[in-house]
């Protein structure tokens, strides 16, 4: 399978569908022509094919026979079809052919192969959706095709990921993301602030404590809660040093598991990205960021058109 | 205030009132005579003091007058009366004048106070209910009252106590007990294993694990899903493993920042104790096991029949 381009008389829907959220994108040569976001894989009332349905029903409506190319949990057991892992190291060529198609509305519904490989530690790893971003980042960029780059995905589970001459070889989960989600929704940590007072040095304070603690992040969280209790922090500078705590912790251990030096590539939003070169400047690393959704459509078209063996959809 | 002893006619009400749980024990002299379980004062529809009232009623109604004595999250800003921290380093004596006593149903209810201090990182750091637990263990143990010892309380929030000649220095929480609690109620990593399967020797690689990756704590949580999907691993032996990850990541690091060496004080339930005691082996750490309620009821003892002044109680 060749790497693929699109012509300007291709008209496609390219959807990122992970556990959080579904977001889709609707293609007429290089123009992007609209964007929705939707239901998390992870959150459903009805199966997954009708729920893509309904998300894309206008787009599907007026184009019949539209191709659609999916990344993300679609593929994974509960999601529209399971599609197996592609085992690395994986380049562009392996990962495309890994991908599934199915018929679905009168439409060809490409779904994309997750990762599965080894972390720095030797354990198993996985990913889903990720590799898009991957791929197509270094579609989209030569100088990533040659040489060793250090990748780093934030999120809710982080992917730091080591290519080589373009094939994804060790990639490494960091559980960032959830962790703070779930101490900010469920803990009592940030529940003694006061809610007014901004998140001033916060995110700088955390990741400086991050570094200096010789105790570890179990044993520096706990200073969320004491720092409004004795030092009278609020509740936003609380949030942003649980931030810092975190993503200062992943940055340095995760940046030493894989020897990083030099210049690491960030795919993501802009905002995330920009605290993650914060705290990898503090590892004497620098940080060249590109747009995740960027990434996840140069990686998504990489999948559309190309031959590939279609099957009738059996839910 | 000088140590208090009880003597065989002193019949008092001792609670360990902490977040989760409510323990209450009913002695004559040293025996104690009944023990009740009741809700935690993290999770109140009424007045803690209405709460605390009905849990001890029939024993209330037998004794009238009968000494209350209560440690733990009843001296907190939610608890029946805000007893402030007591500043460390702190000896008993000094935590003795902390607490406060009240009037409340004919009885005096004494409450103990916390301690607040530094933990390794130098930061604020906060207990109560634990040094109960400690100055108990100190009043039972006369070799602990002298010489530098290191305490460990397992739990919700760990408690990593340095004392010196019985009097408590730095401490340190880690909040490995929550954090463990939050995955296993909330997170996906626990959802993709068979309900079939005995917990193994996931505990002890767990700990392994904690001690060999490079990529710390954050980056080795993830593995808890990928032994499920990749290895086949049961639900029970990757939640035996996620505690062997979070006890022996925390004895590493909490163990390397106080410099711990020889024999180290475990203070809690003999089950959660022996899953310490096996983590700090791995660190070439001695441990040396005392109840956690014989401690809290020491503790409590402390505080009985002291001379303290004694204001009514205003809701």
């Amino acid at each position: 399978v060749a790497e693929n381009h699109l012509s300007n008389d291709q008209r496609m829907i390219l959807v990122d569908w992970g556990t959080t959220c579904l977001r889709a994108f609707l293609l007429d040569g290089r123009v992007i022509a609209a964007r929705l976001t939707g239901p998390g894989i992870g959150m459903l009332a009805e199966p997954p094919a009708a729920v893509l349905r309904t998300a894309l029903a206008s787009w599907l409506e007026a184009s019949p026979g539209i191709q659609v190319v999916v990344c993300g949990m679609a593929g994974s057991r509960n999601g529209i079809r399971e599609v197996p892992y592609v085992a690395t190291p994986a380049g562009a060529a392996d990962w495309q052919d890994g991908a599934q198609s199915l018929r679905l509305w009168g439409s060809t519904v490409t779904i994309a192969a997750g990762l599965q490989g080894r972390n720095t530690a030797g354990a198993p790893d996985l990913m889903r959706g990720e590799e898009t971003q991957i791929f197509g980042a270094i579609s989209r960029h030569p100088q990533l095709a040659a040489g060793r780059h250090l990748l780093v995905l934030p999120g809710t589970h982080s992917k730091w990921t080591e290519i080589r001459d373009g094939a994804v070889g060790r990639f490494h989960t960091a559980l960032t993301g959830e962790l703070r989600a779930l101490l900010l929704q469920h803990s009592l940590l940030l529940r003694a602030g006061a809610a007014e007072g901004e998140a001033g040095d916060g995110f700088d304070a955390g990741l400086a404590r991050a570094v200096e603690t010789r105790a570890g992040l179990l044993g520096s969280l706990f200073e969320v809660r004491s720092a409004q209790i004795v030092s009278g922090r609020s509740r936003r500078w609380s949030e942003a040093f649980l931030s810092g705590l975190l993503i200062g912790e992943e940055s340095l251990r995760m940046s030493a598991a894989f020897d990083a030096s030099g210049e690491v590539v960030l795919i993501g939003t802009a905002q995330l990205c920009a605290l993650y070169a914060l705290a990898l400047s503090r590892q004497a690393l620098g940080a060249w960021t590109l747009d995740g959704d960027d990434c996840a459509l140069a990686g998504l078209a990489l999948l559309a058109g190309s031959e590939r063996q279609v099957t009738q959809y059996a839910h």
